[in-house]
């Protein structure tokens, strides 16, 4: 079966919510795990309108505090809590988030019925934050008016793909799989040795998902991101408006494509769109004068990274 | 030109929004002065789709610190400074939520383009909190799990209604008006006196509506809200959940129909339902068993108090 690598945009606004955007918040899931990325204003609503089950979060990542990426976590938590959660919730936030939480479960007399770990971010020095067998997440150095940091997913080495068809016809027995997923010959019951590659599609790529949420255009961005599959990088303005992009440390859609292009992505996923924008199309036309395979990170758009082989290596 | 009594409900929702209901906050307009009342998460949100022009309010009440009440603030402030705000904004409040709102301005440095005017509200002791020229607002005593009260905004005295014609076929000067509305009789310009019953249709009733957040069914809120037009009381369960209402500090459809009875109100809306009622319609049977004139307070859903004489008195 194929393994989930899967994002859906929560919100797509910076600042101000509008009408039909939401400010920022995304759920990254990576085969059944799920990480919630930023949590604006009414992120518990957009889980429930996009039909995510929200107790399966057990990771939530803030890359900054200025409300429109963190003030839907109170009534996160408070949901998770009214609804009985038991699983522990890991928190990763530059540091005051602690202190912002806790002074409002202390004034409204909650003690939430499940633990809370608190992980200070240092976003001056990127570093591996959370790890499993599966994936790890990292820091990346952004450049904003408060400390900031981004973040990239990525998958560990995986296993190699078995072909179904040429096991059975070559008499595979089950006890191989392990070996055989994990590089090596098959063993037959009679000794006969197989070689990995009549038996498998080789290797899967490892899949790599990077955020930023909140940045000026950067040469330190692109250096972190350099080579991701997925890039979410935020386009606040256009080109045009350069200089209110530079004074307020955001971005405009053309640099965004740039530091895709610079970069060497696969896809480039633009967002944290200004109010003043309506129509979002002139910002995607603007960012693929730079950078073609780039999409409007809209409320409600998903996008997958389907699982793809190396090719034999 | 009849002057505005209408109330706005911008979300209905206890405790966890849903997909159609959000948590608690209303909007009444008094004589185009705007009053918001309770800012549960995503009232900006709210207040943007149903095209409320929010940069008028000049009043928040807040009737205690659980976040399904106030937990939108936060974002609202931040987009009145975004907007550029100049007016100050008043906000009435229990103990705290200064601190919530500071440490939170504080971690995203932001300093506020307008002034916050802070009035700490003295729950267990009801008593008038805002008065201009129009209108007064004073508090009732609630009886919640943490610090809580409600408000009743009442008109004041009002003016007597000019009938136009009669005072038309009397002759009666421009410059006689502000008199006549105030009960006189008028003078002519040649000392004739023309009986102020001639040339009014009495005087306006003093509109007023009193709203009731969380509360268990309790003696002194019937008391507080005695005689009012319009009561918006919560009614977060059926009745078959009374010990639940009671553990929780909350009131039953059924009792929320029994305080409109006793108080003698002219209309009850109710709201702040449980999130796990998804047809209202049983809410509303229920609370009509005790009060016939009930409506439900879905998320915008609009109330108006019509100008009315008293009558000759």
């Amino acid at each position: 079966m194929a393994s989930a690598f899967e994002l859906t945009i929560l919100g797509s606004s910076s600042a101000t919510p509008t009408v039909n955007r939401n400010t920022t918040a995304q759920l990254l899931n990576v085969a059944e795990r799920f990480f919630l990325i930023d949590c604006g204003e009414a992120t518990q609503i957009q889980l429930r309108k996009y039909k995510i089950r929200f107790q399966r979060i057990n990771h939530i990542f803030i890359s900054h505090l200025h409300g429109d990426h963190y003030l839907g976590l109170m009534g996160l938590l408070s949901s998770f809590h009214l609804l009985g959660r038991i699983n522990p919730i890991h928190i990763y936030s530059p540091f005051g988030l602690k202190e912002i939480i806790a002074i409002q479960m202390n004034f409204s007399g909650t003690n939430l019925c499940f633990e809370t770990v608190w992980h200070e971010l240092d976003t001056e020095n990127p570093k591996i934050i959370f790890e499993d067998k599966i994936l790890t997440v990292e820091t990346i150095i952004l450049n904003h008016r408060v400390p900031c940091c981004g973040f990239i997913f990525r998958e560990k080495e995986r296993e190699f793909s078995i072909n179904k068809e040429q096991a059975i016809f070559y008499g595979v027995p089950l006890t191989q799989m392990v070996n055989v997923k994990s590089g090596q010959d098959a063993v037959l019951n009679d000794g006969t040795i197989i070689k990995n590659v009549l038996i498998t599609r080789g290797k899967q790529k490892a899949r790599s998902y990077a955020f930023c949420s909140d940045t000026r255009f950067d040469d330190r961005v692109i250096q972190g991101v350099k080579g991701v599959d997925l890039l979410y990088h935020e386009a606040t303005f256009m080109h045009d408006l350069l200089e209110r992009a530079k004074q307020t440390y955001h971005t405009t859609a053309l640099e965004a494509g740039r530091v895709a292009r610079l970069a060497k992505v696969w896809k480039l996923i633009i967002g944290h769109f200004s109010a003043r924008y309506v129509d979002l199309n002139p910002l995607l036309a603007e960012a693929k004068t730079e950078f073609e395979s780039t999409f409007l990170g809209e409320d409600g758009a998903i996008f997958n990274i389907p699982e793809q082989p190396f090719g034999r290596n």
